[in-house]
């Protein structure tokens, strides 16, 4: 428990303010749509006022944008980028990140911040999309990187094109976060875990050990 | 042109007036999502009152629903199974599927009208989301009957499971229709059709003379 006085002190802080507004905007978003998001509900979550609000964001798209440099950007780092700079075998690491999906109700009926925003905002607003297409590519590239040291490793194909076959798995990740969300079932998960990572073992160099080729029936 | 009794007699027939009210509905919900969507701006386009609009659907929602199971309905029937059901080898017409997906940038910018109704409002009203996982449900299966009737032809590989690999085919077709949506770009759905089609090839019965197993480089 903080005392009056911590807590005094805590609410003045600017940059904790600032910080708990764009984690309750996110959550606020998250839920209802950017154009659906209230700002009086974000405020009651917070305790802030509407001018604090709009002394630290100016307008409710500048929040917008908070929310997808600071939070959305860090989704795919933090679950993607990450593991894959721990210079594992990449394909071992991408299977392992696929199969960490969360297939908790509240994940799967939510769907994937980021392609929310980018179903919603993209083709209303040039600056919400630029934002998110820099995080699709930063989340390509990093895929790529991996792929490509794997291939001068000689475990991963080199028949392939990194950024194509980067692209190709987010493609298929969003579309069973999607299909998923739709069908408000973690089943719909487990068969598209199952699809990923069978693709991801195809994309092994053949004869390199992991390889077993055996196919599930 | 029609001359002035035409137009009257058009304007008077019912079932002409519900068809107009319903694609020109269709329309203005694909470009601004059903809640952005303006009944005023649906009535400009078709010349119809307010009045006639709701003698017909009662309501926005009736209207949205309608959208859904007379035109969205429709769409991966005409493009998808009815292709299927022509008897040919279900890769072959699945990867001419695929490659008629059209590149033009309307199309691309405006994404696919089964998702955007399905990300937008699956999470918030269940009546759309219920006719709209029929038909996810219906698209799945006419690709599963198809992919069946291969391995029973002895075209398709006897190890997959149809309705799975049905359903990642959605997964990859539909997150490609995402990535291509936001990056406002068809070279996106370029490097998505020569991806799917590379592994619709895969799902060939080894051993079958359309499988070469050549892969590009």
């Amino acid at each position: 428990m903080l005392n009056a006085h911590d807590r005094k002190r805590r609410l003045r802080d600017p940059q904790r303010t600032r910080q708990r507004l764009l984690q309750a905007a996110f959550r606020e978003v998250y839920r209802s749509g950017f154009q659906g998001a209230g700002l009086d509900t974000i405020l009651a979550a917070t305790g802030v006022t509407k001018g604090a609000l709009y002394y630290h964001f100016g307008s409710k798209e500048v929040l917008g944008y908070a929310i997808v440099e600071e939070i959305v950007a860090a989704l795919p780092r933090d679950k993607w980028l990450r593991p894959l700079q721990e210079g594992k075998d990449p394909i071992d690491a991408l299977i392992d990140i696929v199969q960490a999906t969360s297939v908790r109700p509240k994940d799967v009926q939510g769907g994937c911040p980021l392609v929310n925003l980018a179903q919603e905002m993209s083709p209303l607003d040039e600056q919400f999309r630029k934002r998110l297409e820099r995080i699709f590519n930063g989340w390509q590239e990093g895929i790529a990187t991996a792929l490509r040291r794997g291939q001068s490793q000689g475990t991963v194909r080199r028949d392939l094109v990194p950024e194509e076959t980067a692209s190709f798995l987010i493609a298929m990740y969003e579309g069973y976060v999607l299909l998923a969300k739709n069908a408000q079932d973690p089943k719909v998960w487990n068969v598209g875990i199952r699809n990923i990572v069978g693709w991801l073992r195809t994309l092994r160099e053949p004869g390199h050990p992991r390889n077993g080729r055996r196919r599930s029936g």
